[in-house]
Parts: C-alpha cells; structure tokens; sequence
C-alpha cells in the first residue's frame, strides 16, 4: 500500500530525515532498493551497502544516519521498526467474507459471517470460526474446536479435534495440531494404545510453521501460551507447556509432559526430553538437548561442530581411549612413568 | 460410556476394593478427578496425589490400596489396566456407515459398506478399502492400496501407491506411506532417478504419528511389522524392514534397508544408519544413532546433554587438545616431566 | 512396457551379451528376479547372488560377466544403466489431460490442455500450470506460481504463494514449499512478524522429497538449482541458495540465508547453520552440522556412533573430567606426580 514517509513517521512516532512527501510502495533490502522502496539496516555486516543505495529511505539507527544517501527513518530498532512499517507499505492479503461453495460445515459448527472459508475446507462439528478468520484450501477443522477471530490458516493445516485457539494465530501449511499424543502400555502382548483424551490450548498471536505437529494431551491439555513462535518441522508432545514469548526454530522436539518457560529460544534442531521443568529466558544452542530441569536462565549447549573427516575419525579414536588416557595419567601420578621404571 | 465399577472389574478380572454400582463416566488424573472419574496411580512419583483424590475409584497396585481414600481397582500392571478401560469409559467415536456426497471412489476400487468415507476422500484405481474402516477428511488413497478391516485414518492421509495394511491400524494427519524413496544414480549429467518400484507392506495394530513418512521399497517392499508403534515426524525410508511390537518415538529416521528387530524402543531423535541389522530388544537412546550391526540386546547411547553453555565451549576447547594431552602423556611416559628435565 | 534385450541394449548403447530377441516386462532384485525381468549387479556385495538369479538378463560390469549364469548388459557404471532401463522397462504412469470435475482454477490463472488435474486440486489467482503436468488429488497451488513443463506433484503437496519451478520436477505428498520464512524481531511487547515477501525459485529436474519444507525469502528468494535431489521431512530455510545437483538426505536442515555450492552431498539428519557459506563438492556426514563456512571441498563429519550405554555413561563421566585430567598433567609436568612428592 503506497504510503508517504511522513504518514510513516508520524504513525510509528520516528524522527524523519527528508521529504516527508515521497511515497513508498515497497520493501527491500539495501542493494535491491529502488526509488520506491523502503529499506533498513539492522545489521552492522549491511554497513557498506547503505552508501551506495537507490531506497526512498532506510530505517536505521541515528548514528548512522550519516552515513545514508537518501532519507532516514531513526529508530533504535532498525529491525523491529522496519517489520511494522513493512507490514504496512506490503500488508498481508485480505479476503472477502465468504464460504466457497466446496466448503463443508458440520450442522452443529458456528462460523462467523466475517470469516473466509477456502476451497475443500471441513468444519466438524460443534467447531466455532471467529470473526475475519481465514482457512484456506483443504484445512479440516475437526470436532470441538475453536478458533479466535482473525487467524489465518494458509493451507492444508489439520486440527484433529479439541483445539482452542486464540486471536490472530497464523499456521501454515501442513501443521498438525491436536492428533493423539504417543502413550502406549506395553503388555504381554504388545502395546496397549493408552487413550489420548486431552485437548490443546493455543493462546493469542502464536505462529506455527509448515508441518509441525503439536499432540492433545493425554488427560490435561497441551498448553501454547501467547505470543508463542514455532518454526517448522518442530514437534510439540503431548502435555507439554510453552510459556509466553517463547520461540522454537525448526525441527525442535519437546518431549511429552515437560514444562518450558516464557522468552526461551530453541535454536535449531535443539529440544528438551520429557517430564522436565525448564525456567524462564533460556536459550539452547542448535542441536542441543535439555536433559533435566534448568532453574538458572542463560545459554545452554552441547554440539559438536563439524570437523574434516578424516581429523574427526582421528579425534573419535582419541575419544575412545579416554579411559586408557586417564589409566596412564593415574599410572604416571603413583610413578610408573617409563623413565622410572 | 457410563459403567460401573463391578462391571469394569469383572471384564478386566480385577479385584475391586468399593461399591460395585458406583458408576464412572470419565478418566483424569488424581489431582482433577470427580466422583464420576476413574483413575490410576502408576508411578510412584504421583503417589503424593493419592491420599487427597475425590476419584470415584483409582487402579493401582495392591500395595498401593492402603492408602486410597476411594474405591481401588487391583492390578499388578496399573498403566495397561487403566489403559484398556479407559477405552471402555472413553471409547474413540464412532461412524456410522456412509461415504460423504464428495468423495470420490475409482471404478475399479472396492470400498466395503460399513466404510465411513468423510468429506472430499479419493480412492483410487484398485484400491480396497475393509469393512469399518474410518477415513477422514481429506484422505487420498492412492491406486493399489489395501486397507484392512477396523482401520482408521484421522484426516489428510496420503498413500501415494501399493501400500497394504493389515487390521486396526491407526493413521494420524500428514501421514505420507508409499511416496518414492530416495533412489538416485550419479552420473557425468547429475542425478538419474532410480525408479522406485516396491510398495509397502504394514501389519495388523500398527499406529502412525502425524506427519510421519513410509517410502516405498525400491524393488521388495518396505515392511512394518504388526503391533508397531510410531510417533510423529519419523522417517522410514525404502526398503526398511521393522519387527513386531518395536516402538519408535518422534523424530526417528531409520535410513534405507535396515532391518530392526522385534520389540525394540528408539527413543526421540535417535535412529540407525542405512543397510545394517539390529536385533530384536534393543533400546536405543535419545538422539542416538546406530552405525552398525547390533547383535545384542540391550541400551545403547551416545549423546551428550546440554551444559551452561560456556562450560561447554571450555569443554569442547580441552577435547579439541585431546591430541595434545595425548602426546604431552606420551612425553611424560618417556620421561618427559618439566622437574626430570 | 515389454521390451527386448536388443532393444535395451541398442538404445543405451550397450553391449549385450545373449539373446538379442528375449524380452523383458519387469525389474527385480537377482535373487527374486524372473525369466521375464531385467536385473543389475552394482555392489560386490551382491556379487554371491549373480550364480543362481533366474533373471533374464543382468546389466554389470564386463569383469562380472563371466559369472552370468543368464544373458549379461555390458555397462561400466550398472546401476546407472539400471535406472534408466528401468525407467523403459517400468515406466512412471501416464495420465490423460483433463481436469476433475472437483478441481477449482482461479479465474486469472492458465492451465495447460495437456496437463492432468486430479481430485480437489485447487489452483491460485495468476498461476500458470505447464504442458503435460501432473497435479495429484489435493494439490494446492496458491497464488503466483509458476509450474514448468513435465512436473509431477504426486497428492497433497502446497505451494503457498510466488513458487516459480522449472521442468520435470517431482514433488512428493506433504511437500511444503513457500510458506512463510521464521523472521521475527523480539520488542518489549513480544515477537513482532517480520513480512516474508520474497518467492521460491526451483530449477529444472527437482525432486522433493514427502513433508519437506521450502520456505519463502524474506525479500529476495530462496533459490534450488537444477537437478537438486531433496528427501523427506528436511527443512530448507527462508533465502537458502542451494546448487546444483546437491543432494540432502532425510531430516537434513539448511538454516536460513545459508549457500550451498553445488554437487554437495548432506547425509541424513545433517545440516548447516545460518548465514554461511558452503562450496562445491562437500560430503557432510549423518547427524553432522557445518557451523561456518566450507571453503574446501571434501568429507566433513562430527558425530558419535552408539555405544553399549553403561560403557557410553563412563564414557561421558571421563570425558566431563577432562578439565581435571588436563590440571593433573599439567601437575605431572611439573614434576607433581605422587612418586615425586
């Protein structure tokens, strides 16, 4: 949506440098900016991109204003600021009210007048659709869910049964929510499937990304709290909690039962095993996994970064004779070193 | 589905401690169960819960009985007692016989008429699909496919082609089974498709986590034993053959052609290289992977949990010097001490 | 489709030695192949099945040949040879054009009267579907996409939006491609959405691999090049450059704004951090992660095979003790060993 800078200035409150009459009507980054387009720089690695930018203006911060060639738009979080004017300048598609002649509700389901159902779309019943929610083609709502006004739902996304969502949750492709947890009983004669009764509440603002899976719990919900961030590929078991803020990158696993605390950030392909209690601002390093409670905020990691193979091979073997390593160092404390033999 | 408590302990030859006519009609935990509630006590973790419970009964050991404030239901395996009756008080919904106005069935498929076909399900040519079985909206069953009696597939399963499944399996959303494995032979232009020919083979009581994939076999079949229990956003690639009664949590890859015994457990994230043998009771721990052939059963494991992160990074520095601690020990042993210079 | 051994042999020129005239209908492993099917040996390991196949024919090496017991195919690299008869022998399955009565086009979007439509596909505003296309039931093509000539999408596979794909790609069944990339500023009031704007640029002869992930650009596009192979459930980040003819093996992620140069090989459950880049011609071992740039070509691994795991817990109890084994060399260096004392 074309917008002047000054409109932009004043509707964020940043201080403009330049003419507050030139209208943008795009985003880009620094090298790919052209007389229409908003840019920014976040990041000091961009720095040497911004003298030679073609961009209407750059968000950036006051002390580097300086340097810019065309207009600035000061804010102390370039990144922060360029993500709520972009969804400005590009926002996001808007859908008429409406169900395609295709979409299926359950006689019992309640959609709202405002909402958009796509093609192929299923509501089961007893379900409720909030005011301007989009789903789009192929999503199948299963029985006794709720979802909050204005969520979108991109495409192909399943939610099982029993799932409450809240306001302006975004889940795209492929995301599963709601599908049973993993209990089984073994018994002499094989696993016994132990019923998965619970539901999953999902609270306000929470993105989930393409094919993650989050299970019902097994008696209690699995809870998501607000403003909740999940990346692809993740999977979230049953009974676990995720506290606000907190943001999962792709392909975490959280293991059933465990709790994880509100602003913790999972890099990727970290996690946490079950049943354990994970406080507050807690980041854990890619690859890495919780193994038990962690009480204390701060960083936590364990991953080995690549090596040359034939280097790693060598540094295997050393690894493996740690326990000889530490016999000879033992032999050499009581004086069995060669030399005194 | 409300029953009594005499009744659940005569179908289930317990020994009940209580009224026999007090009737159940839900399952809970000890802390959120009602007089209407049956629940169990498994763990002793939870044993604190029990005095305080309002349950109508709980199951649990006979040891345990003393101290039940409520009706007890004996059982020596508690979590597998509670397991089937819970079934019993919550049993899974039930469908009445019927293919939705939008599904669509190939000429040439046979669909048994105590099938349930929800909204906009294809079958395709061939394909047969047994008497009860449950598929939700949005399910495409590919040509040749075989689904046994009492199956259910939750919604927006995918059998690409010739898969067949035996009795009482269960399929959760994003289920992919039978898609091409990975096949590929290098040559002076890249990549040629191998053609991946096989299907697949599944047992009876088979359950399969949402968004996880079977490939097909490239030439045999890729083969899962009955009684199989797999969680989310596990990977089986082609040619795979896995035993009864194994259990595989989420995140597991086993790669091509490896054969996995009966009744083993693979934890979340762990797996197996391609072409090996793993025999039958094997545990294989979090994230860990097996590289070769297992011959005896047991716990296998090589992970490392996370420590505070900056512990960790002095950690991996002294591992990287393992070669240098190695050879200053060497020096030692020669007589290489600072005091014997 | 029936052919002859001569034919075979006269279209990929091969030497064939026995009769020209026998014909071949299918493809089988050596120890289940038929009088009527076309085997290979490629691996030495298999070279013990080569005496009592039944097979019609073998394709092998020349210096396998005396050890036929049947008429031998004459190709330095079989297994190659083998992927391309067999993609005579069993070719893929042919669909007439047409469009299901089910399927929805968009108004503005223009399909080709060769390409074939199945079931509840759905096709977005602008996007344009390429001669001889295959859309499998419950695709989902969304608005802006660009779908070349050739392509096969085999059931339930999404592009979300502004999806551009070469010719003859494959795409398997929960394939994922364009959603939303995870771009997220943290601010005092939570996580604001950063709009992801950019598209998806896929190259000629792609094959994608079930309930993988490619996620849009944040600006500019996430780019696959020609001939790149990707397998199930991996995760292609938002702005990854991936060269040609790269393979990645199942689980395999690529964080975001990541390169990868061509010809590159990722074992399954490896991966590459963000924001790196990788050249030409590297191995990354299974579970094995890149956390900087590769700047030479070459096998790259750091992972740790399963141990039996009372030996791995002492393991990791000798290798937490590393600092302490570091102070006592260090004791013994100068000259602190007991027997000094």
């Amino acid at each position: 949506m074309p917008i002047s800078l000054g409109e932009l200035a004043t509707q964020f409150g940043c201080e403009l440098i330049g003419d507050p009459d030139v209208v943008v009507s795009s985003v880009a980054s620094l090298p790919n900016a052209g007389p229409e387009s908003l840019s920014f720089l976040a990041n000091d690695i961009y720095k040497k991109q911004l003298p030679s930018t073609k961009a209407a203006a750059v968000i950036l911060r006051a002390s580097d204003a300086d340097e810019s060639p065309v207009a600035s738009i000061l804010h102390e979080d370039p990144y922060a600021c360029y993500a709520r004017m972009a969804t400005v300048v590009c926002p996001p598609p808007s859908y008429a009210p409406g169900v395609h002649a295709s979409a299926l509700i359950a006689p019992s389901a309640k959609v709202a007048d405002s909402a958009h159902l796509a093609a192929n779309v299923v509501i089961g019943e007893r379900s409720r659709v909030g005011e301007n929610v989009y789903l789009g083609p192929g999503t199948v709502i299963g029985p006794d869910c709720t979802i909050g006004d204005d969520c979108r739902f991109i495409a192909n996304v399943t939610l099982a049964r029993s799932v409450e969502i809240g306001e302006r949750g975004m889940f795209h492709p492929g995301v599963v929510i709601g599908a049973d947890g993993f209990g089984n009983a073994m018994t002499p004669d094989g696993w016994v499937k132990v019923p998965q009764l619970g539901g999953v509440r999902i609270g306000n603002d929470v993105e989930i990304g393409a094919n993650t899976t989050v299970d019902c719990g097994a008696l209690d919900n699995t809870v998501i709290e607000d403003g909740v961030r999940i990346d692809n590929l993740c999977m979230i078991a049953h009974n676990v909690h995720i506290g606000a803020h907190t943001a999962l990158a792709a392909m975490v696993g959280i293991a059933g039962s465990t709790r994880i605390g509100k602003r913790c950030l999972f890099a990727g392909k970290s996690g946490a095993v079950g049943h354990i209690t994970v406080c507050d601002d807690v980041i854990v390093a890619a690859r890495t996994f919780l193994s038990k409670d962690v009480t204390t905020p701060g960083t936590y990691a364990a991953s080995f970064p690549a090596d040359e193979a034939r280097s790693w091979s060598k540094q295997l073997a050393r690894f493996r004779r740690l326990g000889t390593l530490i016999e000879r160092v033992k032999k050499l404390e009581k004086g069995g070193s060669r030399s005194s033999d």
